[in-house]
Formats: structure tokens, sequence, C-alpha cells
């Protein structure tokens, strides 16, 4: 057994005590300290899960040597700050979705993670979870054919949070989802975003992302704060097959439907765009894999450990945070624009290869 | 007992049979013929639904002054001339959506109704089904509060049609309940349209409307050829409750959440935008109230024939086509222009009030 | 093509607009005729369907050579003298479910068709739907492995029969879907049946039959006519897979769940009859057959006449017909001794193999 | 503020683990010790919670004063000495369900706890749920009516118990449910219970229970080890409206359906029992509460504390335990009969008023 890697968690407010319960818990960690400025509140987290050492000084914990990594669960607006003492401290670090507030900050992170030849990982938790893992598995394998489109619902009714909007809240789970299970990732050139404020908060509440894919593909999200029911659905349209995932559904989260538009012949046309389309539909069976029952973050703590020790980049590195950021960043601009398309650049490269 | 009404039912396709059947069986209505190009086709029909004269010729049928009406469901492109040439011959027409294939050709319709003094009426079916009628009681009647959202979701796996996209086939359906659900109808500005062809089928096949309406509040409609699971969904989020319209759950078509989010206070902050809300939550009872089981279509005659005695404007009129229409021409301008938003005026009056 | 059998539709009330309608437009079958006692629902009906002959006199139907069969569809107390009146006649007979209001008169109307040569057809319709004859086929292949219980619910706010208890109204779907599907058909040798009538209607609206099967296995139905909510599910459990149909699911009608208990090793255990049982679980896909869109009345038709051109027993036939009935009759004693089982004998044999 | 009252859990397996947790978080009781006869389990337990004491000597609980309520989670057929022995030593008990493995050891015990004046309470979590409060203040408060049925359904692919069957297992659920929301509580004359055991494990693993209540009303359960898909569902039909409880479905886990058969006038018969009914139909709205979020065992600790103090049985006290026991006890009897019907008398009064 290899000796366990000393990790420092970095806020204890809302998602702080599931990373402590699982990097305590997890066979590839020893939980250091649970640092956070209000010590009383690190201090509750650690009774919690049983308990563990506690402190308020950052500086502390990013001077102590036997510290391997930090996983910050702060407030974004902090991450670039903190995300950057601790690179530079020498420490692997894991940063709570969305990677930073502004894209220039995150490019900052991934510069100097690179740099410093040091693992900066985006705890994108749905990524690691059965669901998610067999959908990516799925798509990986050609069962779905090439993707025609991705539609995802996330909508409940939610806390109107004081600093982000609802795309800031809520479309990092989307996004980080999508970059994910694509083959190429989240490759998109542009973004519109559309949102609306009708309770006149100052930010939208309910929001909606359409971004073109390559050839002619389509993904789209919708994120609302204020639909009294609960949806949180993703269909991913291929030409062989189509995808459901219903994550509130536990009985059959994923159906893969055999059934579609089959485009049997191609004449070239005046056109020359449009297919003189033979058409026909398919109306096969459905199918629902069977899924294990695991705890997303146990995989995230095993993933971040595999990849300091294998020294290479995280499956959502920081490299997929920007690519995340940068959407956020390009809806940011074309709701200032009324909803006109804002032009993005992805062609982001993954961090760090194993030196 | 009032006498009947005489009327003709052109085009004898797809939807041409539902008319005819209605028309026939309805207290109002004497079937006076059905004409089709296809005479054979006509004469089909009239055989499904116990018998009635057919014939090719629609200058017979526009000649023959014991017509008094004419309803007609042949393709979008011929209602123009058609409608026109009924007009001309003092006939009132009701009309299949949409309203015509290009806007202006709405408006000579709406505009040579008014000149006529005859009704001109948008067959909105879906505004007349029990379901829709409900909706727009329970919103005039306040119980929903101020409209703050509409999202609409109308896919399947359709016919992909050779000459209209997915926007034209579907989008009439929840343009046209919108409109006649919302106290102001269907107000908005502008409209960005966002359409992916993966198959290349020179069309979209998966769309979205986005329409800011007055107040902040937004409207959006997602329509899709291509999805293996069939979905018509609308929900309609007020102040006060938030309705949720499930067209495939019979047993529970609508639910009335009284869920939301209360802001209990508003304070005028220096950005004087943005409420410095003190926002709470309401988690109230759901309530579905009971619908009549009634044939839409059947209703449908019913209107017309009621406006043409009454000499009032249809519940769906001219003006509501054409506002549908108005919509779908700027959702054809916003695709042109790679989803940005395209302006619109909708100040389109009801066509026609009583002499 | 073989020419067109000639058939009589007996019965003009509740189902014999189906049955007429069916075979009117069926390839095998002419309508010869509909006959009812009240002669202007028998030319209602004719109207309805496109037209027919029509007859209030059954003697007239029975004494025409031209007539090869007839189909009835009469109050069930009544169906003793017709089909033994038509059998006597030389006619071929399809009967509406239940066979007869008593098993004895069943087993008259089973033997003199066996006397005559000639095939008496139980019309269990369920069983021509796509869903069944996919289930039955499921079955017969060994999908499921040997069958463990059979578990079917048929609730909804039904109508108080005049003359029937809600078990001889609705259990008979249940009953012949159930010998329809299992391989040795409905093999049980004791009824138990629990009613309730609460409403004091004079008979039970609320029902359960409770029948052991061979090896240990189960059937139960639950029948119900004062539910609010309509269910119609049957759970069919196999030591290999579990198949649950949901008849008011039409996006997914069957699942096969690739789930259940493995009995992996098994003991000799003092008790001789207890397996000292090394039991694990599976959790397996699930998986849902496309089934094509057809009315199950034409399957019934085309089976009819293919019985009578094949000289061979229908697949429903009065042996069917009859175990569905001595179960009916077993429950009524049951009922009547509150709720202990009542023994009852089914080794009822097909009516008639080829000459 | 009160003192806390001191408790003991005896039992560190399944269920402790929930009442330590629930006993040490509670305003009412500090949690004194965890007893075990595994004291590493009992630690296990402590740790997991936060600390507690622990002991595996259950006389060293029983002798210590200090102790004014044991909470007991240890296999069934040890309740009878442990409780017997806790009230001797004067302690006031809880006990997990089933009361005891035999009728007659229940009834020991409620005996004992009465002439000691001792609270004794049965642990029907499921009475402590948001959904059955709310399920019983309905009834209470008439909106049902008049009582029809109750239809309970609990099947899910379970394991299979070494030595219970799976009405020992799944049934008090439902059978304490039943108990505490109808107004006159669980009353039946006789109990029916079918069972099947086709995987031979020696014990039935698929259960059906009838019981007819007073009026005609019936109360039916469907227990089933076997069930790929999880159901647990209720249904209470009344006269006057008709609610379906969903506890799978959180978003709306109660119904209450304005459905149901009217019967307008009754006329008395020549048979004197069936009324020669005028019945129809009405279909009225759908309604559901609100329920609040909390977690049932909080109730029933705070439940436990308020009987000790105020000197009164708790609402699901031993005489609810030993009704639900009684039903087993006659299912069990018959099931031995072949499912005939066992008698039962349940004239069991609340087991100890204040003193």
């Amino acid at each position: 057994m290899t000796e366990k890697l000393n990790i420092a968690v970095v806020g204890a407010g809302y998602w702080g005590p599931n990373l402590a319960r699982n990097f305590r818990t997890s066979a590839d960690w020893n939980l250091a300290t649970i640092c956070d400025l209000d010590i009383d509140r690190a201090q509750h987290v650690a009774d919690q899960i049983g308990g563990a050492p506690v402190t308020s000084s950052l500086d502390e914990v990013l001077a102590d040597p036997a510290v391997d990594a930090i996983a910050i669960a702060t407030p974004a607006r902090t991450h670039h700050p903190i995300v950057l003492a601790a690179l530079e401290a020498g420490k692997h670090v894991m940063v709570e979705k969305p990677l930073a507030d502004q894209r220039h900050r995150g490019e900052d992170m991934v510069a100097l993670a690179a740099e410093r030849g040091l693992v900066l990982m985006a705890d994108h938790t749905y990524c690691y979870t059965p669901a998610v893992l067999k959908i990516r598995e799925l798509v990986a394998a050609g069962e779905l054919g090439d993707i025609l489109f991705v539609d995802s619902v996330r909508i409940n009714l939610g806390l109107i949070q004081p600093d982000v909007d609802v795309f800031w809240d809520l479309a990092p789970h989307d996004l980080s989802i999508i970059d994910f299970v694509l083959p190429g990732g989240l490759d998109t050139a542009s973004v519109s975003a559309h949102g609306a404020d009708p309770l006149r908060t100052g930010k939208a509440c309910v929001g909606y992302l359409a971004m073109p894919l390559v050839g002619g593909a389509m993904a789209h999200i919708h994120v609302n704060w204020l639909s009294p029911t609960k949806i949180r659905q993703m269909v991913i349209g291929g030409t062989k097959r189509t995808l459901v995932w219903d994550d509130l559904n536990p009985q059959q989260r994923i159906s893969v439907y055999d059934r579609g538009v089959d485009i049997a012949s191609v004449t070239k046309s005046a056109s020359a765009v449009a297919r003189d389309a033979n058409i026909s539909y398919r109306l096969g069976d459905t199918w629902s894999p069977a899924l294990p029952e695991r705890e997303a973050l146990g995989n995230v703590a095993a993933e971040f450990a595999a990849a300091i020790r294998e020294d290479r980049p995280a499956r959502t590195d920081g490299a997929a945070g920007l690519r995340v950021l940068s959407v956020l960043d390009a809806a940011q601009r074309s709701l200032a624009a009324g909803g006109a398309p804002a032009p993005l650049t992805l062609d982001i490269q993954p961090a760090r290869s194993a030196a």
C-alpha cells in the first residue's frame, strides 16, 4: 500500500463538509486539517465527521511541508488568490466549481500550475457519478453515433444567490458534464445567453444557453431558480441512438433509445448543403443500464490522488475548469449584449502532461 | 334554433378530415362540400365521415351563394391566394395555422377581412382544449399573479417536413397558446431563434425561441423533431403560483403549485435597479383542477359560428394568427442572423369589431 | 387470395360496434349482417361504420346458409342459448368474455362445438394486443426463467354494473391474459376471493383473487371500481428476469428487469423442504422492447378466420374461455364461503383438434 | 426547560444506530449508553454519531438508577425477555417492531407495563412521518368521509431474512400505519393470508393480507421481496374523497382526489341488504398538501419523552404494537390453514392511562 497523501480542506461552508468527510474516509488521503477563517465553523465540521485538526490560518497550512495538497471550497471570488498562493507554496490543488469568477483569473491558475508541474483539478463532482461515467463510456464507445444535440434542463425552486446569477450557480454542472461526455469536449465557437430577472433581484433567475457544436449540432441548457417542480434531465441525441438521463429517477436514471431518424441516402443537390434526404424512422428497443451505487466524491478524491501519483492531469483538470469558465464568461457577454451570440475560443489544452 | 350555416372544407389532406368530421356533426353547421384538387381524396374523406358532397373546383365553391364560410386546410403557401379569393367572394374564413407563409401575406388577409367586414379566424385548435381554456381562465382570474416566465417544450420523434422547418411546424402551437393565455397576448419586442440541422436536411430539426416579455419576464419554446421521448409541457411561473401543464398526463394535465419565491421587502439600493431583496420561499399545496372531456374542434366550430352570428372577432382571430406569424417571421430573421435577436412589432389589433 | 368468409355480428351494444367495424375492414371477412333485437341500434352501428345489412331476427341469420360464422356481443347471460343455437345451425362462433354466466353452461358450449367440429373462440381481445403477444413470446422463449409470481392490478373509477360484480366485470381480462402467457396456461387448484361492497350496492366493488400456481408460485389479481386513479399493471416475476407491463405508459409498456434473487447453492437441510439458501442479488440492466402499433381486434378477426380455414382451435379457444369461467365460478364459491379457498379442476383440453 | 431524560439504546445492529443518533441530538434526551453484546459494534456506532458511552452488559444498564428508559433494537425473538427485565427494573420502554415474535409474549409485555405504570411504546416509525401524520389528520377531520377500502403495496427487491417471512418483515409497517390513521384503529375480525415461496427458501417471499373492516370495508396489503421495481403506495378510499400516498414521489407524496361514486338515493329493496342504488360519478379536483421535511425518528423520540412526562400512553403504545402483532399471528394461522380466514380479537385497549 502506498503511503497516504496529506490534504487540507479550505472552506467549511456549504461544500467543505462533504469534501472533509470524503477525504477523511479515503484510502488515499489523510485529512491534515480543516481551515476556515471562522474557526468555530471549522471545528463544527471536524466534530461532525468524527474529528480532525482545525485552523483559521491559511498561511500556516501552506507553510506546512507535510501538506501535499489542498482542496478549496471557498466563494468563487476568493479562488484566484488562494489557488495561486497554494501553487506558489508547491501544493497540488483541487478547486470548487467554477474555477474562478473571471476567465483571465482561471488562465492565471492554469498557467501557474503548468509552470510548477502541479496538479490543478476542477471538482466537477457530477462527472464522477456512476451515471455520468456510464454516459461518457457509451458515447466514447460510439453507442450513440455522432452527436446531434444535447439538451439539458436543471430547474427547481432554488435559493437566489447573493452574488451570482442562475447561470454561474447552476450551469457549471451542465457545462462540465457536457465537456466530460462529448468526445471532443465542450467545443463551441459562440454562446447565446437569454436571461430573465422578473422579480427584479438584480440578476438572472431564469436562463437559457445555446451553443452551436461542430457539424451542425447544438447544445442547449435551461437553468431556473423559480420552478416549483424539480427537473434534472439531459437528452443526448445521436445518429444511432438517443440517451436520456433523468437524475431524479433512481429506478431508471439512464435510458438509451434505439429510435431515431435514418437518412438512407444522400443526393448531392444543387444547393450542395442540403441533403435531398431519404428519411425513415427507427422505432427500436429501449435499454437502461444498471448503475452501481457509489458516492461521486469518493471517486473525486481517488482521481485527485491518482493524478498526483501518476504525475498526469486529472480527468477534470484545470483546462476543463477553464473551458467551463470560458463559456460562463461568454454567456455574460452575450447577456450584456441582449442575447446576441458571443464568440469564444476554447482551444484549451490539458494543463499538464507527465514531466 | 337558429338556422345552420353552410361551410365548405377546402383541403382533404392531414387536417381536413378532422375539420370535415366536426363541421358535419356540429349543431351550428351544415357541411356543404369538401373540396380538394384530388377529387378521390375528397371522396375518401366524405366516405369516412358518413357522406358529404365533394368537388375539385374551388371556383365553384366560392361562386355558390349558399356557402357562408370556408375552412382552409391546405399547405401554408397556398393560404394567401385561397383566403383572399374567399374573402373577395364574401365568405367568412377559418384558416389552418400558420395563417400564411410570410408575414406580409398575413397582413393582406387581415386587412381585407377588416375591409369586407368578414370573420377571419385562425384555427388555433389547442386554444379550445379544456386544458388551455382552464389555463386562460386561471391566469385571467389572477390565480398566478404576474407572469414571470413561460417555458414550453414540444418534442418527439417527428416527421421531417418537406417544406417547413421545426419552428414553422411545431412552434405555432406554443405561440398561439401563449398568445391566448397571457392577459396581454404574446407581447414581445424581439425573438432570438437558435436552430440546429445536424442531419443536414436543409432545415432546422431542433429549435429554441427566446422572447423577452414586458416587466422582465421571458417566454421560451423548445421544439424538436429528433427526440425519442415525447414531451408536451408548458410551465407558467407567476408571482403567486406556478402552473404546469403536462398534456400527456391525462390523469393530471394541469397542476397549480402554491410554491414560489416571496419578496417581502424592497429597498432602494444605489444601483436603483436591483432590489436589495428580502426573499423567502413558500412551499404550499398543489392543486389540480378537474377538466371536462371535450373535443377541441367542436369548440372551434362553435366559436366560428358564434363570431359570424354575433358579428364579432373570433377569440383566435386573424390578428392572433398574425401575431403568431410575426414571431415566426422574426424567428426566421434571427436564424438567418446566426441567432441574434430580431426585433418585431406586435401592436396588432383584433381584425374586426362589430359593425 | 382465398374467398372471404361471411360473418354476422350479434349484439349492437357496447362492444358490438367494435367487432362490426373490424370485421368490415378485415381482408378475411365479409360482414354479412348486424343483428340486434333493437333494429334501430343495429342500423346506427351500420351507419357509423359506413354501411352494412341489419336485422332483428337471429333465426333469420342462423338460417342463412351463406353465413359461416357469428360473433356474439350480447350480455353474458344470453350467451348460452345463442351459442348453442348457432352451433346447432353449423356456424363457427366467437363469443364475448365471459364465455357464459355459469361454468356448466360453458361446458355445454365447448362440448357441442367439439361434437360438431366447429370453431368456438373466446374473444379475449387483450391477448391479441402487441404487448401481450410479446409477453407470451418472451415467456415461451424462457427469457424470464421459471415463473415465480404474477401480480395484476386493474383499477379505476368504473361504472358499477347492474348485473355483475367487479370480479365478473374486470377479472376476465387478467385471467385470460395469465392463461395466455403462462406456458401451462392458468393452472391453479384453488381460488381465494376477497370482496368488499362498502357502498352496499349488493355486489363486490373491490376484489382480490389469490391463486396458487404449480411449483409454489402464485397469481394474484386486484380489481377495483372505486379507485380514482387508473392502473393497468401486471408484474410477472421469474427466476431469470421480471417483466412489468404498464398498459397506460405508451412510451414504455413493457419493461424487462434483469434483476432478481439468485440462489447459488442448495443444501439439503434437515427439514428437507427449505433450501439452506445461499442467496445473492442481481442488479442488471432493464430492457424495453419496441412494440408495433396494431389494433388487437384486427388480430382477433384474422385468428378466427385462420382457425376456421386451418381446421384448428383458435389460440383463445373455448377451452381457454372455460378456464377463465371456471376461475370466476370458483371465486364466486370462495366469496360465498367468506374467502375460504375454493378448489377447482382446470384440466380442460383444447376444444377441438384438426379433424 | 425541563431536565433531559436518560436513555439507553440496546442493540447496535441495523436500526440501533438511527435510534442512537436521534436520541443523541434530541432536546428531550441524554443518550446514556449504547449497549450491545458485541462491544466493538457498540463502539463503532458511538464513533459514528460523535461519541457516547458503550457497554456490553444489559444488567449493568438496567441496574443504573440514572437510566429512565431504554430503546430496544434487537431481533424480535429477544424482545420478550429484554422488555420484561427492563419493565421489572422500572424503566420505560420503546421497542422495535414487531413488539414480539408471538402474540402472548406481547400480551405479557403490555400487561406488565400496565401493572408497573410504565410507558411501553412501539417504535412504529412511519406513523411519525409528515405524510402519515397528515393522513391521520385528514381522516380524522372527515375529509375522506367513511372509509371504503385501504389498499397498501410495499414491494421491492428485498433481502430474504434468515428468520422471518415477508409478512413479519414488511407488513408491520402497513399494519401500524393503518392502525394509526383509521379512526377506530385496525379493527378486523379475521385475516386471510396468501403467501408464496417459489424459490423454496422455506418462508413466504410474496404475500397478501385481506382484512374485512367494519361496515363492509376492506383493508388489503401486498408485500413482496421479489419485485425488481420498488413501490410504496397506499390508497385510502372514502365516501367523500380518496387519498393516494406514494411515498417514493417526494414531489407529490399525498394526493387527495375529489372523485368517486355518489349514491344519490337509497331505496329499501326487498333484499333489504342491497341499495337499489342511484349511482353517479364525481370527477372533481385533485389536491396535494405541502408536507414539512422532518425526520420521523426525531418525532418518535419527542413523543416517547412526552408520554413519560405527561404520564400517558404514547400515540403508538404497547396496545398498538399488540394489535399489529395479533394480525401477524392471525396471518400465520391463516397461512398454515392454506389461506382460510383466521379469526382474531382486537379489543385491545391502550396500555396505560394516567395514574
